[in-house]
């Protein structure tokens, strides 16, 4: 358990080769902080579908993480039966869940790594070992660099509207649009953070607020649906999110309820930055409407505060993610710089940096 | 307790002068149906302001009931005497709550009605009762022409997207913009309504869901987040909503949220009605810039529903209204018809019919 004034981590791989996954329980904060310790990829698995741990970049390592431990038990097999055995765990963790693609994208590296990574099965695992840490290594550091390169966007005295959570506990670092607000406190600037509670399971009340507290930085916690009215009294002059995929032109998938900031943000013609690293972008997708979109349990909104809140047998509609088109996006912060419009060329740039 | 196919009734003056005000209590929705028995103001003037009774229209009329029964006790006064102690306890009910407006109308009205009731305490008490009986009378039928009216704008097939309760439990009557989704199904237009689920309180999810599945109805309960995805993927062809205060040039307050909704709404090209009795409508307000915003318990964010949902200690902005421009409002649908843009004298006309 960890004080209130030590980093919460929201995966950390414990050991060596025969080690294991230490996960925050997220869906306990921020009532409780405990950790859940996996030691087989069904662990693994079920805390992702379940958001006990979320985020695109830290669901992408921990699925990273799954792909070892699911072949930890495997080091008998020769190499063709370790290689087919990992390309099936990798499809498991697959399906966990669709919408983030740095799981997927993190998979492939994984697995093209155990490829050429030696002719035992030791050797494969342990390559995709170091390939794992390797990605939470750079994850770490590009994090670093989106809130340097972030940072510059931020004013001083301004209020800023995040929506989800887009900070340490999304990620292997600091965040991507909450450590540039952390960024920019740490350098002075005097800063507000409305942070929209984020419906139905709550990422910004329970987890956004609770990193910009231990953060030290001046929080205001609202419902999803005051937003508008927000940006309407002039509190906020920009708004900052993180991306769970973004497409070769701009479009992006995030959080539900993004969507309808980034056009209230448009309507009042303040800035809307999102803050991802490359890892988030999908460049086989041409644009946004072919990024596929989850749809949740609909007890994540009858039942979502412990009680029953809707009447029994309603149907319901639980999509976790839309889509916001490129024009409603001021910049996109990468570890590689701010990308500006038009995207296509920016993203293709930052791709081959 | 009404049965499954009984209707609703928000508010009922049991009995004659010496009656009580039975009060359902909307807060206990949709889990149990149950009413309170009110026989003082206090119990009124505490049923408003924790939303045991909602909506525009129907808190008014307990409000106006709430008079009556302020008075019920003071009919040994003299005229002078009553007509202090009633405006007393009028000023005290208008307390209660301060968006709304039919609340104030239905007080003013209720005082000028005494005031020419009699020269006795009986007198004016039971101008009092005979003023608010009206006044529910008025509304029950205004809820019907509205919904006369307002049904023509619907199309057969439609997706229509509603938010917050503006349903029968928020009037005397059928209620405002559900009356009008309610008329167009007995009409045989197949319709599907999207109902937010309006946090903090959830009254979409708990009264709408509950109100339009008893009436028949298809309908789908969203997040409030949801909105713009659900418009982007072109499931909507209207969105329609309730309204707590219309100003002059018809800016017009309603549940936070709307101002989002109206906002993407035109982004997308979808009309977007508001639907409320006259009565409603401030004509002394020019716009709605000075229509004063409730504020309400950071609790209703951070523990809602029986369960702690932010770290201890946030700070919380609840603003439990937004003001919505009208250059958003395609249409106002009254009990006196359908205004159309510009909106000051269109206003200026109903009001004097």
């Amino acid at each position: 358990v960890a004080g209130l004034n030590e980093p919460l981590r929201a995966v950390e791989w414990v050991g060596e080769q025969d080690g294991y996954l230490r996960i925050l329980d997220q869906t306990e904060l921020p009532g409780r902080i405990e950790s859940i310790d996996c030691r087989d990829v069904d662990c693994v698995w079920e805390a992702i579908h379940s958001l006990r741990i979320r985020g695109a970049p830290a669901l992408g390592i921990a699925g990273a993480y799954g792909l070892v431990l699911g072949l930890s038990g495997e080091l008998h097999l020769d190499r063709e039966a370790f290689l087919r055995r990992m390309r099936e765990v990798s499809a498991r963790l697959r399906t966990c869940r669709p919408t983030a693609v740095n799981l997927f994208i993190y998979l492939d590296r994984l697995e093209a790594a155990a490829d050429r990574g030696g002719d035992s099965a030791r050797q494969m695992h342990a390559a995709l070992l170091a390939t794992a840490r390797a990605i939470e290594a750079e994850n770490a550091a590009a994090c670093d660099a989106m809130a340097r390169h972030g940072a510059e966007l931020i004013g001083d005295g301004w209020g800023v509207l995040t929506h989800c959570n887009a900070g340490a506990l999304a990620t292997a670092g600091a965040g991507t649009a909450l450590a540039v607000l952390v960024r920019a406190h740490r350098q002075g600037k005097r800063i507000r953070v409305y942070a929209d509670e984020t419906r139905p399971l709550l990422q910004g009340a329970r987890i956004t607020a609770l990193e910009l507290m231990r953060s030290g930085l001046d929080v205001v916690l609202i419902c999803d649906s005051a937003a508008a009215q927000v940006i309407a009294e002039g509190r906020v002059r920009a708004v900052i999110v993180g991306a769970d995929r973004i497409a070769a032109n701009g479009d992006f998938a995030n959080k539900i309820g993004t969507r309808g900031i980034a056009v209230i943000a448009a309507e009042h013609g303040i800035p809307f930055y999102v803050v991802a690293p490359t890892s988030t972008i999908d460049p086989g997708l041409e644009d946004g409407d072919s990024i596929p979109i989850e749809e949740r349990d609909p007890a994540e909104v009858t039942e979502g505060f412990g009680s029953r809140t809707a009447p029994e047998g309603v149907r319901v509609y639980n999509p976790a993610f839309d889509v916001t088109p490129n024009r409603y996006v001021t910049a996109i912060v990468t570890e590689g710089g701010v990308l500006e419009p038009p995207y296509g060329p920016a993203i293709q740039r930052v791709l081959q940096d």
